[in-house]
């Protein structure tokens, strides 16, 4: 696999010089002036080009652990989502059309066929299809080491897809019931961390729903053993096609230079999965919104990212990244369209 | 003047149960799914209506108290903002560019009379113009009576011009060297509380410095003693020509039933001020972003808003209400367009 460069130093600190050479008091940017800086290291320009291209790709899979009490609800809700989301309909579609954000949606293993739809949609919705569903996490390997290489290799391939079409800034959003769990259990697995303190109520389980979800996660890590020192057995045990796509999608963004927001839970353990298969991917990640679910904190510290929007929002999707989509352009907008103090001087 | 009445219960109420009824998890939309709900009571629509046409009118203006060691940067600085905004060079300018958003700048109070701008300009800029600068807060009153009405009143005339260039949001911005002495004196003074508790570092004064602007706070609140009783007494003694205007263009926008977007401590010590002179103006006001400054957070407590951004902007000139508009427009998006679970079941 190809290495992941770093960003521009080159830029970095020419931007970040040009920043201090606004007509603004120093530091009164705050976030937005350093997202500006981040920005223009990962372009390699200063000042940074807008923002205008930016492509969502929704990963979509079935959770074999689904069906052992870890979720508030069915999962036949994942493949009722997918067709929402085909049909514009779901919250990422609102938001994705408000922002100007390409939505594309891949079935990776969701438990079905999708036999109603027309062929056209469907096959490209099935294109990348590893498998159906994925093995219970507690129990048995999520995936076969070979569906684990394929999901991976599906990931780049899209991503690459998405860089061929223009994109300038990648985000990668999530449909599967019971996705917080093996998502759970790969950060568990990345930090040495035991389930206790990485597991969330996801789309809100009880309490005694909480207690069984970080029993199964804890049996999962424990049945797993050593294999979680490396990042791609712990794809195997613990992921499934979906999260191994999407960790493929991500790893491939930052082989190629293209800036990614961070979703969520699931787009941050995949995120910090494709940092542990190339050390430095991180660099070309920045995060959209802080998630409920406390692995998300957790993974988003170990890479140094801190969320730009804190809303409450736990609806997956992608949705936290593609409203924080703003803040990128809003970034962009000042490091190249605010006047030089030398400028009114002169 | 007219009473504020209270945006609508029946489109509140309707709104949260077609925020409830949406097919997404329950809570999944965290703020955003309370801010949609606001904005349909406001509109007194649901779905509420798109909001395309955001309008930001900065008032700016000059205070005595600045020549007296408040701030960090010398007077003159305000007029060189006030042609960097013309010039649309400004830090909001660059942010209203990206979002759409309409900008106006008004000289309520600068201490000098532009006389170098084209004659057109120069008499849009200052049709409004109440005074040059404002008294030395803790020397005396900041304005005579006359100039308090008088700039309550081009505010609200402000506020309906701009609503009937067909405001669906509004924003109040401000520019002045000094000015958030008077606005944390006006906050003091509205909450009862010492001037120690009040004062923040503005655009970055050093630690004596801050000692210094506490004393000279304290001084102000306690030569007005209990004139801080009513509201448009307090803009006398503590305020300026650009508060008492933003003020009157806030409680404006609260009468006409339009909503308005709060910025930092000077748009909200406004707005604090305006729902004194009319209470329930408050529940026409969203808060964009937190400001480092205290007086701005207690006076937002007390209005019981919480901001969606905190980005650690200090930049002023409505920047962080502006930066804020696209979050308005997730919530809309989310409520109009998200399928109802009963279309999806139907």
């Amino acid at each position: 696999m190809p290495y992941v460069s770093a960003p521009s130093d080159i830029s970095r600190d020419h931007a970040a010089k040009r920043l201090a050479a606004l007509a603004t008091p120093p530091g009164a940017l705050g976030r937005l002036g350093e997202l500006s800086v981040w920005v223009a290291s990962v372009q390699g320009q200063v000042p940074p080009h807008p923002v205008d291209n930016v492509r969502l790709v929704i990963f979509a899979g079935d959770h074999g652990v689904a069906a052992h009490g870890v979720s508030a609800f069915p999962p036949a809700i994942t493949g009722a989502m997918v067709r929402t989301f085909l049909a514009g309909k779901a919250g990422v579609n609102a938001l994705a059309r408000a922002h100007g954000v390409a939505v594309r949606v891949l079935d990776l293993g969701v438990d079905e066929d999708f036999h109603d739809l027309d062929d056209g949609i469907r096959s490209a919705l099935t294109a990348h299809k590893v498998r159906r569903s994925s093995g219970a996490i507690h129990l048995e390997d999520a995936l076969t080491p070979d569906e684990t290489r394929a999901a991976l290799a599906a990931g780049a391939a899209v991503a690459r897809e998405e860089i061929e079409a223009g994109a300038q800034l990648m985000i990668s959003g999530d449909m599967g019931i019971g996705n917080t769990t093996p998502a759970a259990a790969l950060v568990a697995a990345a930090l040495g961390l035991p389930a206790a303190e990485v597991t969330g109520r996801g789309t809100g389980i009880d309490d005694s729903a909480l207690t069984h979800k970080i029993a199964v996660i804890q049996a999962a890590l424990d049945r797993t053993g050593a294999r979680t020192e490396d990042p791609i057995e712990t794809l195997t045990a613990l992921g499934s096609s979906d999260l191994a796509a999407s960790t493929g999608y991500l790893l491939a963004a930052a082989q190629d230079g293209v800036p990614v927001l961070l979703d969520g839970l699931m787009s941050v353990a995949c995120a910090l999965t494709a940092d542990r298969i190339e050390p430095g991917a991180a660099a070309w990640f920045a995060a959209g919104h802080r998630s409920t679910e406390p692995a998300q904190s957790l993974a988003l510290a170990k890479m140094g990212l801190e969320p730009l929007l804190d809303l409450g929002l736990r609806l997956g999707e992608g949705s936290g990244a593609v409203a924080a989509v703003p803040l990128i352009r809003s970034a962009v907008a000042l490091l190249r369209d605010v006047a030089l103090l030398d400028e009114l001087e002169a």
